[in-house]
């Protein structure tokens, strides 16, 4: 995955990091890709970065917002409620999801 | 490596996104750690989370800090600043560098 190309802050980001279950890897793979591809179509959407797993199965997503209403109605969102069940009910040990304003950012590009 | 235990918000985050080089594996592996041991001894330190890099070489880590101020002190630390010079030099192609107010934050256990 590329990294998101954002516009100059101020912006908003959700930060998901979560523990998985052993549990329905293939139905979490489909889950994760099909709202990854949903939250790309939702108003106020700037990007999104998404990291592995490490062998604890800790995993970070990032999810970039132009305003914190977007991201509450995304948080809405019928399909996105149901998977949230599903990650809840079947998917997660633990997650922790924290909305935060993007006040400065710093950008590297090597040879650029 | 577990969730981060953070303090209710306000609080802030530093979320590192970058695209790795693929040169002087050990090095870098051996510098990463050292940073962060070191961030954990700064002031204002709250925790850290850091997932594994997918097939691209995309990685994520985030620092969480009680301020502004501990961010910047941080960021000017002597040992941080040598490897700042030498992510660039070496191991990044590229990176996106964000620093962000934590307003609300949702944790989930499994069972609690």
């Amino acid at each position: 995955m590329p990294l998101a190309r954002t516009p100059d802050p101020p912006y908003w980001a959700v930060i998901f990091t979560s523990l998985r279950t052993p549990v329905d890897d293939a139905g979490y793979v489909q889950t994760a890709g099909d709202m990854e591809a949903l939250a790309g179509q939702q108003p106020g959407y700037l990007g999104i970065e998404s990291g592995a797993r490490d062998a604890d199965g800790l995993g970070i997503t990032v999810s970039y917002w132009a305003s914190e209403e977007a991201i509450l109605a995304w948080r809405r969102h019928a399909d996105h409620l149901a998977a949230q069940r599903a990650g809840r009910d079947t998917w997660y040990r633990a997650y922790e999801l924290r909305v935060a304003r993007v006040e400065r950012a710093y950008g590297f590009v090597k040879g650029a």
